[in-house]
């Protein structure tokens, strides 16, 4: 039961995260604001909404198994979840700032950092689970070598230092990244192995 | 277990969709913002957030009911559903650019468009779940014929192209699909038939 | 199971609502915004803020303690339930209105329209469960004459009225029946009788 | 179930509370606005809302416990759980106040006086919660001599007084009650004994 009011708090932020990141979809407001090319503005805000809402269902997904996996629950674990949905909850920011700015060097950068931020506090948290379960429980060796959880910081790195160079290769990372982790595992591990 | 966790993100999501769309209500601040004549430029606004809150509220109603019908959650079924919340995340964007613009034909065609992708991602949701429970299981026969999820989308593309001569029918056709949702099933179904 | 839905969703959309009429104590930017005399233009919206939070927690206890007694969950059941989150959901707006205008006519008079329509929709929702489980159930005689919901909708109306004459005797009989809510059943009953 | 209820109302309103946080994280708008400077005016508002988080998890935590810890609930403790959502709803608005004017007098005084009154709000409802259980319970022995939870008020207090000499020593003593609250109870008990 424990468990259950874990998932229900994380369910609750995510959902709340991912709704409101639609806020920074202004309605628009000057004399032209009934034209459909008041909407032009907007359309780099609307893309990285849908980039962040794909990373924020792929979170959830990924959430919702791992705890799935936990039979209990302690202080460390609520903490690292706790942590997990700090980084989460700066998406709404990150998303409007690069949306709004066009994928300019400093908001595509930060928006890298957030996710790898967000990737390493994912990592803790699965690693506190594991610790609790032990390395020989179901969980642990249902994650196995976690390929695509090791690959993305290391993607999410390379888009925050390309950004300084051509923010629009950071961009392909981010979508590449998401790409990965929407394709169903053991394909996509195989074709890598 | 694991679909109450779907259903309560999803109700989660519906939740906040239905609930900041009255954020579009803004508080009048101007310096006659006492009077009630403050309230006359929020008319269309409020009359959009009642067709929208309906919509959502009959979302929230076929979704409860299909998901009471499913067994299983699979990985199609979640993105399926996260396809759908993404769509209905748009609600409260082109309610507000609706309402403020008085249903000149570019935002009500936008209306048209988002309603007629949620009309889509549902559909898209309803037959993941179909195929996995079988041509012949309880669900399948309990959507039967469907006749007002095909309806739907082609009054929607009906209602987006009116946009373009008279939007006031667009937003006539939008309230009709609505009360065709309204009015409980098998009357209706056999009107028509 | 079906009824833990519908709790599930309108505790979400209560939620909702509850914390997002804070929005409306916008954080003070002008050039004496660290100032603590920049509090109190807020002074109204915040003892409106504080009306609106107790009468949405009178409503989700007598929701929660409504649909406890409920056994089944039909679509009337549902509509009803959504018509009353729809008046809920303009509470933010009423209480931004109100206090934002320093209880002046208007405002006055229209959150009281919004307090009544949200009691009756109250009153229709406890009636559709009520008819639903038969007239002689245990949810029935537990609501017994319902004397605080039917003086309530009374006491609206007069304070309505009183908003074109003298608005802070309508929000007087705001907290009065705020209060009358609060105090514990049996005795106030008792008093009246 | 009855509790449950209660606990998912509660974990509604502190998810969202913990989230609309991060809109006073406004994205720039201004012409340096994809400048990486341009987040440098939001850095005190981002490390409040770091600190605000914090103390939002920690009360998630303790809240938690203390009603996993509960059997029954009863109309006493629906309103002092509502009391404290209340003091706890203002979080979001003296987070945004002291962030945005670099912790000056009134907003630190402010933001401490809010969490004496959540520290106070807590204390009740646990009060509660205990007299209703018995002085001998498990619950009431579980929470023993609650040397934290009345050292915080204290603590609480000594920086609203000294806001308005010192506002960083205020700002320590907000930091100093969270970490005290994040070291695992025993430890830092037995080093205070």
């Amino acid at each position: 039961m424990e468990k259950n009011r874990l998932e229900a708090f994380s369910d609750g932020v995510l959902a709340i995260i991912i709704t409101i990141m639609v806020l920074d979809l202004h309605v628009p407001k000057d004399e032209n604001a009934s034209d459909i090319t008041a909407l032009k503005p907007l359309l780099p805000v609307f893309l990285t909404y849908v980039l962040s809402f794909i990373y924020l269902g792929i979170y959830w997904n990924n959430h919702h198994h791992l705890l799935k996996a936990a039979n209990r629950v302690n202080a460390a674990m609520m903490w690292a979840n706790l942590h997990l949905l700090f980084w989460l909850s700066l998406f709404p920011f990150v998303t409007g700032w690069m949306g709004e700015n066009h994928f300019t060097t400093a908001p595509t950068a930060l928006y890298g950092v957030v996710m790898l931020m967000a990737a390493i506090a994912y990592f803790i948290l699965q690693n506190v689970i594991i610790a609790q379960h032990g390395r020989d429980s179901k969980l642990a060796t249902s994650i196995g070598r976690d390929f695509k959880g090791k690959l993305s910081p290391i993607l999410y790195a390379i888009a925050i230092a390309m950004a300084f160079f051509r923010p629009w290769i950071s961009c392909c990372v981010y979508v590449l990244v998401a790409l990965m982790w929407l394709i169903p595992d053991r394909r996509i591990e195989r074709a890598l192995d």
